[in-house]
């Protein structure tokens, strides 16, 4: 696939490099964008320290992908630091921007009116939430009060989220999905699952090395599993394609192929349904 | 802390990338580097391309951390690029390693005697999994097949992993753990968790500056969560130190400070039991 499908992910928290937090924003992110049509070609973690964030986006804006997806670090605490590092990153200012204030007055007028604050005022910490780097946009949070951001360097589309697993999802396919559709143009992501037992890996790796080179679109992966006592291979095909006959072939022949030659070396394959 | 005690981790594998697998491996990694005294700086996740892997490897080198911990691709499979990549990425020849081999014929033959096989042949497929980068050498895989890989490249140790979780932990907690807690010296990491309600994030934004610039040496994150229509905050505190006297004073001297601003301010908190 062409670098003009290339997505990075950034992902900024330290709870992620203590072990505290797991990391199901990547996993999410990687299977949404993957299932959009793009791919996703790395995936970065870094702490809550501005020259971090910095360093991260600037790495990744230098492999030129079409689209950069940071998360984690837009609320008002002092360690909220992504806006700031982001902006260091690409070289711009941070400047309040009236739009994402808005958003965040008018958030804070809501919780006033359903009672769960008694009144509100716009201190420091809250007008953080609305300093975004030059250029930027605000995208509306639907769940919590931080915008998203969104801004355009050297034809690269950024996306800055909020760590909030709710908050994340509910901007990204409110706002960003569309985007990422339209870019990848009419290509769909299509896979499929299997699970091989009785033959060890080492005798599937080359069946697994033929049926790839008779199915050169067709991606084939293998996973050792085990499950009480008894190990088996989950294999895991995929293909990106306009066309969704031509991608439903195209995985049909390499599964029929591999099929048969994993029953002529005694082995059993079956379909695992998801 | 200083960057010899940072540590890097870098995952590969395109089913990170596809949001097919959640990266448990590195969660895990991180919470047990991290609790043998060291910082993980970074976690970087690549696909199964020999160009990815190096160049990832060759820019964690860059950053000069005490430790590199890569995970994934050393099994028998044309997608199981890893030793490959990372010579790629340090200059190095990859060459047949006899221990290694050894090690993997060892491994054969257990497998015949239990009845689990009936015959080996070291295919070049099994081969593949002895060839290692220049000077490396092998560790011991007590649970699957392909053994793990230790090198040193400019003062930092490097450490090849297989991706599948429990022969990661085993290699992992046998022979890197300790080199790892010396390279710590007596460090070590504490922590308490607790949690607010009754206070929005950004009220108690203030509080944490302040906690925080009165206690130096502890660590305080805040992470906003959300049960059953409330919304409540966690709060971790964390240090890293040699006594473990001083750790637990630093931190009960946070928490008692931060306890009486937020009773101050109408919050409730408690303790989480983890």
């Amino acid at each position: 696939m062409s670098a003009e499908n290339n997505v990075e992910i950034i992902c900024v928290g330290n709870e992620l490099l203590i072990g505290k937090t797991l990391n199901t924003n990547a996993h999410w992110l990687a299977k949404r964008i993957t299932s959009l049509g793009l791919k996703v070609r790395r995936i970065t973690v870094v702490g809550d320290e501005l020259n971090e964030i910095a360093a991260a986006t600037r790495e990744a804006v230098e492999r030129k992908p079409c689209f950069i997806v940071v998360t984690g670090g837009l609320g008002p605490t002092f360690d909220d630091k992504t806006l700031e590092g982001v902006a260091l990153g690409l070289n711009r200012k941070l400047q309040e921007n009236e739009e994402a204030l808005e958003m965040i007055r008018a958030k804070y007028e809501r919780y006033v009116a359903e009672g769960r604050i008694k009144e509100y005022e716009m201190t420091p910490h809250r007008v953080k939430m609305g300093r975004l780097p030059e250029g930027a946009k605000p995208l509306p949070n639907p769940v919590g009060t931080a915008p998203g951001v969104i801004l355009e360097h050297e034809g690269i589309k950024m996306v800055m989220l909020p760590g909030v697993p709710q908050e994340m999802k509910s901007i990204f396919d409110e706002s960003v999905a569309s985007m990422m559709r339209s870019l990848a143009g009419d290509l769909t992501f299509y896979e499929v699952s299997l699970e091989v037992r009785k033959l060890p890996e080492s005798e599937l790796a080359p069946i697994l090395d033929e049926v790839m080179h008779d199915n050169p679109y067709v991606y084939i992966k293998s996973h050792p599993k085990a499950a009480e006592k008894t190990s088996y291979l989950e294999l895991h095909f995929s293909t990106t394609c306009k066309d969704s006959n031509v991608a439903r072939q195209r995985i049909g022949r390499a599964v029929v192929q591999i099929s048969e030659m994993i029953k002529k070396k005694g082995g059993i394959i079956r379909p695992i349904k998801k």
